[in-house]
């Protein structure tokens, strides 16, 4: 044994209780922010002493940066399952994606955006390790609707002039200002003048 | 004399203060977000003591949301200078504005992005006071831009088949959202694909 290593306080570390810190992290950091989001409040509501945090986390950067990557598995999973529906074509897929985080953002009244969208405007210029995480799940995100185009510029339902990469990273990078302007808004004018402008004008206007 | 009326503590209160603390606050919750900044930096920065401030503003909220107003103050003759240029034609001068904001970006390092997009981020959902100010900025900023696709529109340079105010709202929410990818990539590819998606696709290819 290590006699210099601290001792822990606290039960021993289990993965259902770690799980479950990031779960709570997750809910508290979507609806208030990082920085205003302090241990004792997740701790508290999965009813942990806040010493054991730190049997989990080295840091509350570190549980930020899990976060991250808890709701962008979360996001990416949402994306794909209606990106890999062969039943329609590609660009109606994406669409059909967007139409249906339109409808949930409505549910839940225009509030909270994304999480990554947040991270950016709030910790990304703080946290080099949340700025990684960031912006490697962006990326994530953004390669598999560049898939999605790529497969409409193959269709011929796209032209091929420009690159799907780039034309994925612009809808995504657009599609984060519609959910900030949104919440501005209060409203779904935002995100109805994103699709609008990125299905019926940029995409519809490069068909063959 | 009102003899409820708690007194004042501190020196009377008096503009230039007033204005010092304004811009001291700008300053600090551009870089560090609204959560994050303290009203203690914010009069250390100028040197008054922390009672004086509330001389000034009713709250943190009331503060913030006057912090919003001189940020799109000078955001706003920043864009109507650049819009305003005669001797180039609409969209040239909206192209110009983008690149001016480009290098500016470049040049801090891709960092702190838009105010009012991180007022969007952290506090809109929190505080209706500062919601209306941010909603009001943005659509002054908006209806700027709407003025000069419309000029483009009556030029012959765009076609009019898209509502200007639509078109201006989606320019200037991509806009913000490229700042956030700006920000997590810490580089200048999501405003260089702002420019060319915008520019070069989607205004472009709607010339006459």
């Amino acid at each position: 044994m290590d006699a210099a290593k601290p001792a822990r306080r606290g039960p021993k570390p289990n993965a259902q209780t770690r799980q479950k810190l990031i779960e709570a992290g997750l809910k508290e950091i979507h609806a208030n922010g990082f920085a205003a989001t302090g241990i004792q409040k997740i701790v508290d509501d999965i009813n942990v002493p806040k010493g054991s945090f730190y049997n989990y986390f080295d840091s509350k950067e570190a549980f930020g940066a899990e976060v991250c990557d808890r709701y962008s598995e979360q996001a990416l999973a949402r994306l794909t399952g209606f990106l890999a529906d062969a039943d329609k074509p590609p660009l109606r897929r994406l669409k059909a994606y967007f139409d249906d985080r339109a409808a949930s953002f409505a549910l839940r009244g225009f509030v909270q955006g994304c999480v990554l969208g947040n991270f950016s405007a709030e910790t990304v210029d703080h946290s080099e390790l949340i700025r990684q995480h960031v912006a490697t799940h962006f990326r994530r995100w953004s390669g598999v609707i560049a898939a999605c185009l790529a497969e409409a510029q193959r269709d011929g339902a796209l032209a091929g002039d420009l690159p799907a990469d780039t034309l994925a990273d612009f809808i995504l990078n657009s599609w984060e200002g519609a959910l900030l302007r949104m919440r501005a808004e209060r409203g779904a004018a935002p995100l109805e003048a994103f699709k609008q402008m990125v299905f019926d004008t940029l995409l519809h206007g490069r068909a063959h």
